[in-house]
């Protein structure tokens, strides 16, 4: 079978690979479709060379069928849909006995700790793996994942019917948290600055704003009578989006961390004084949210194909990774790994 | 009567000033005890003068009796025991009409907006008077602002019983917020570097620790068995304080910002990510918190003696603010107002 590995330096070669035998307590899946993530962009940048061992093989957003069933494991059989929920943790640290396993403190992320999907076929250990209901297409499986991202921070940010919610960045986690708060009953208004993302996300009937164009301040301030927003994400990682974070919540309004600040950057602290901000990180998935995120990409309220802006073989991920680089034109890659 | 005035640049007089009879819906207060503030420093050094127009009768943390009652007032007789609860919001905003007028967006703060309890006699709308129990000295009334200000803190924090507390700054309000925790059941950690406060903690029964000689990382690390921190109010309104408030929690732990930070700091929203951390803005108090400060200061469970520096004639005012300006030897200063 094929694999893409990561060798460094902006390098991914596809090549031959043997297929890994599942152990007990494992399953092996035949990757149907992999997404390529924000992270996969900074591995293949070369941004968490120490982090990550190579040649890696990367990937770790999916869906595919059973391929075989490992010693020990129940409730999967061959031909099964399913996606994976790539977190293994250690089950021991003082994270996990809280019952914060997702953030445990000696995490294995599959795919960047350990081989991920890129490649045809995937062993996994069995408790990582998810059904997928029938009726829903293995493209859409694939963005089970990241939806679950976007879960896990509107339930975070107790989200709820009425909210005005602003979502600062338009990216795919943006754009899928921006989906999930309109379900859960918020207004949102997306900031974002790519033109195609800003026609995109116009398409899919949510409010944006450039805020190179438009003072966001202003929007949020009209659009809420005064009061700010009730509860804004903040998912840029740029010293702008954490400037505007705390400028826009109301009294007693909510900003959820979602992205990944490489390094510390100046917040105002008075204005989570003055007003009494309520500010939460929020870190992958727990189980609760990945079974969210199947049930709403089933129910077929997201629109998701409009999320999905193309699909390469696996023998051409380096072309993902390069659109993806290349900014612009482009929402969700992904690569058809069988 | 007389009143003490901040003229700016450091200049305080005593002076000869007519009481303000009690308009409807007012009470006129004889001042016994008023303790000075943090932000009354601020004033006296000129930090504030963007905000108070001077001459200024400052003070806002008092205890008194009700001298007389303006018309239209009802549970107040001459004579009554009582404190003030200092703010005055206006009624109207977005804030106090989702019911967080305490901190209303026009909000007047009795003492800065407008003239404040060290003169013999203040006047003041009824609805900001509560009743002082008989058993509570006059001298711990005086304590009740700052107490409330504690009891919010700590509120806001959800402290619980068995939780890790750290403390970072042991001036005043830290003081009172490692003594509020403390009653709400939690294990509390103050850090201090002041000699003079570090030994009047370690006689209040508090474990403390001096950053500068020690590491408060490793200490929560070993206290907690690797965890790290529940909860960590940061009221030193320093760089490193801000550094140390998301190295110390736990995953999904708290951080209360209690302090006023006059400009925007590095904050490590990695952190914040990684482990899922919240954090509280938290500002005066609510009706509720004023109610149990006076309950837990009649309890007298809090050694409040202790934290009474020591208390000066209202005509030696000046030399209470160059005792609080000069640091070291002092916690909470009072002036004697009758
Ligand atoms: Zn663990
Ligand atoms: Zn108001």
């Amino acid at each position: 079978m094929k694999a893409a590995f990561y060798n460094g330096n902006k390098s991914i070669t596809v090549q031959e690979n043997a297929p890994v035998p599942p152990k007990a307590g494992e399953i092996q899946i035949q990757v149907a479709y992999a997404g390529l993530c924000g992270t996969d962009l900074h591995i293949y940048l070369g941004h968490m060379d120490k982090r990550v061992t190579f040649p890696q093989i990367m990937g770790h957003e999916m869906s595919g069928v059973v391929h075989a069933v490992g010693e020990g494991v129940t409730g999967f059989t061959v031909g099964d849909p399913v996606t994976v929920m790539p977190l293994h943790p250690c089950g021991e640290c003082p994270a996990c006995n809280a019952g914060h396993s997702h953030i445990c403190q000696n995490l294995k992320f599959l795919g960047i700790e350990t081989p991920g999907a890129f490649q045809s076929y995937w062993t996994v250990p069995a408790f990582t793996v998810l059904h997928l209901p029938k009726g829903l297409s293995l493209q859409h499986g694939a963005l089970v994942e990241p939806l679950a991202v976007a879960c896990h921070d509107v339930r975070l940010g107790e989200v709820k019917q009425g909210d005005y919610a602003v979502v600062l960045g338009g990216g795919p986690i943006g754009t899928l948290i921006a989906l999930v708060a309109r379900e859960a009953g918020a207004k949102v208004l997306v900031s974002e600055i790519n033109p195609y993302r800003l026609e995109l996300l116009a398409e899919l009937g949510l409010e944006t704003i450039n805020p190179k164009e438009d003072s966001i301040v202003d929007r949020v301030q009209q659009a809420t009578d005064g009061a700010g927003a009730d509860i804004v994400f903040e998912v840029t990682s740029s010293a702008v989006g954490a400037e505007l974070m705390t400028q826009l919540p109301r009294t007693r309004g909510r900003i959820v961390v979602v992205a990944i600040f490489s390094e510390p950057v100046k917040v105002d602290l008075h204005r989570f004084f003055w007003r009494e901000l309520k500010l939460c990180g929020a870190r992958v998935y727990e189980r609760e949210d990945f079974q969210s995120a199947i049930d709403l990409a089933a129910s077929g309220k997201l629109a998701l194909d409009r999320i999905i802006t193309g699909t390469y073989p696996l023998a051409e991920a380096e072309k993902g990774f390069q659109q993806m680089e290349n900014g612009g034109k482009a929402m969700k890659i992904l690569l058809s790994c069988s």
